[in-house]
């Protein structure tokens, strides 16, 4: 069966996240509702893979998935014909038709995600689910002398979620950037050869007590060093977290 | 009673318009709470009165109220106390303590509207919320030419929604002005001395009318002539609309 890769964008508000559920709104659900219509509802129903889950309210700006479809369709009229059946906070800005060896998720190299946080007294109206809220002062400056040392190989399992199961939490991070775009604005960056569930949210909680000054500036190779979830306290809110790129 | 006067921003889209209706959740409903709430609900309930209503959808950057209170409060602290009580998408951006004689309606001197419109294939799920959206190709250099004519004191009869009620309709624009912001987005903004209900998007879309060619570039002055709500056929969508400021 021809096999097709889709970049797509979403707004995570309405979602209660990827992963498909019975009788829940899912990306995932869309999708393969969309692509079983254009299928012709065919039978066993198609499924779509994504790169990897993402949680209730968290965007993407760039996920990546793969699915397959009984006969050829031009890649424009899978893009056109997706589009026009989803509804409007799903967007496929790319559809490419790929090899049967291409999987979104196990040919993922790196992964890109970018947390948008308004730093103000009250929440901005316009803001409020595409951004994490903190109405704390923030010492920017120990943040990104902080940011640096989440760089390299660790074992990230004080990172973790709580009861959060996988073969291994060693993970590479190789880009960590924190920028002020705005007077009440900040956007970290990061990317990696993976994250574990609640990683990235967690990274962000951490640096957010560093710039409060509730945590040292020089904390985090201790709290890697420890291996224990209960040392990281804050999980910042979904609101503000989104998949921008996966490369392959 | 003492006299204050707010300047609100507030995002439109879980709101079915300004202004109070029973059952229904309205931006003017949720701040009549809150300044009962924080006057201790008394007897007779307090008003919140606007500079206009806006529509379901509509959003606004500047819109201004005035309320009294039965006792004063020092400005810092009704703001941060209605701020503290509003719900997440109405934000207090300034409380001011005015004289008995400030009305947000009466005593308005202009208002000025912007109308985002994003103009790309599909809609962006970021922006479905807070733009209008038109697929169609855009001649922006002919409307940019053609918005000129909407200056100047007219009777705009013809961009009344129907079964529009008023006194005259005779209003004057002092300011009309459209600029491409990116690959994908245009920006208007008028300015006038009170618009009727409907008119800014009946004016939008006759741009886009004129933009596709459907119209001609010189028909804004015949339109005004004409005096007649079905000449003008296009209503852009509410999503786009933003009350931007109100001078007194």
């Amino acid at each position: 069966m021809p096999r097709y890769r889709a970049l797509i964008a979403y707004d995570g508000t309405d979602f209660l996240g990827w992963q498909v559920q019975p009788g829940r709104r899912t990306v995932q659900g869309e999708l393969e509702k969309a692509v079983n219509r254009m299928a012709k509802d065919p039978d066993p129903a198609l499924k779509v893979h994504g790169s990897g889950r993402t949680d209730a309210g968290v965007h993407a700006l760039g996920q990546v998935a793969h699915f397959d479809l009984p006969f050829a369709i031009p890649e424009e009229g899978v893009r056109k014909g997706l589009s026009t059946m989803l509804p409007y906070d799903i967007e496929i800005k790319q559809i490419q038709r790929v090899d049967d060896d291409f999987h979104a998720q196990y040919s993922a190299h790196t992964k890109t995600y970018r947390y948008r946080l308004t730093n103000r007294e009250f929440r901005d109206p316009f803001r409020r689910n595409y951004t994490g809220y903190w109405p704390r002062r923030l010492d920017v400056a120990a943040m990104q002398m902080a940011i640096g040392d989440y760089l390299g190989e660790h074992d990230w399992q004080s990172f973790a979620a709580a009861g959060y199961q996988a073969k291994t939490t060693v993970r590479t991070v190789t880009r960590a950037n924190l920028e002020q775009v705005s007077e009440d604005e900040l956007i970290f960056e990061f990317t990696g050869t993976g994250f574990l569930y609640n990683q990235i949210r967690i990274m962000v909680g951490v640096l957010l007590e560093i710039g409060m000054g509730s945590r040292s500036v020089h904390d985090i190779p201790r709290l890697l060093a420890a291996k224990d979830r209960q040392q990281a306290r804050l999980t910042a809110p979904a609101s503000g977290l989104y998949l921008k790129s996966v490369d392959y």
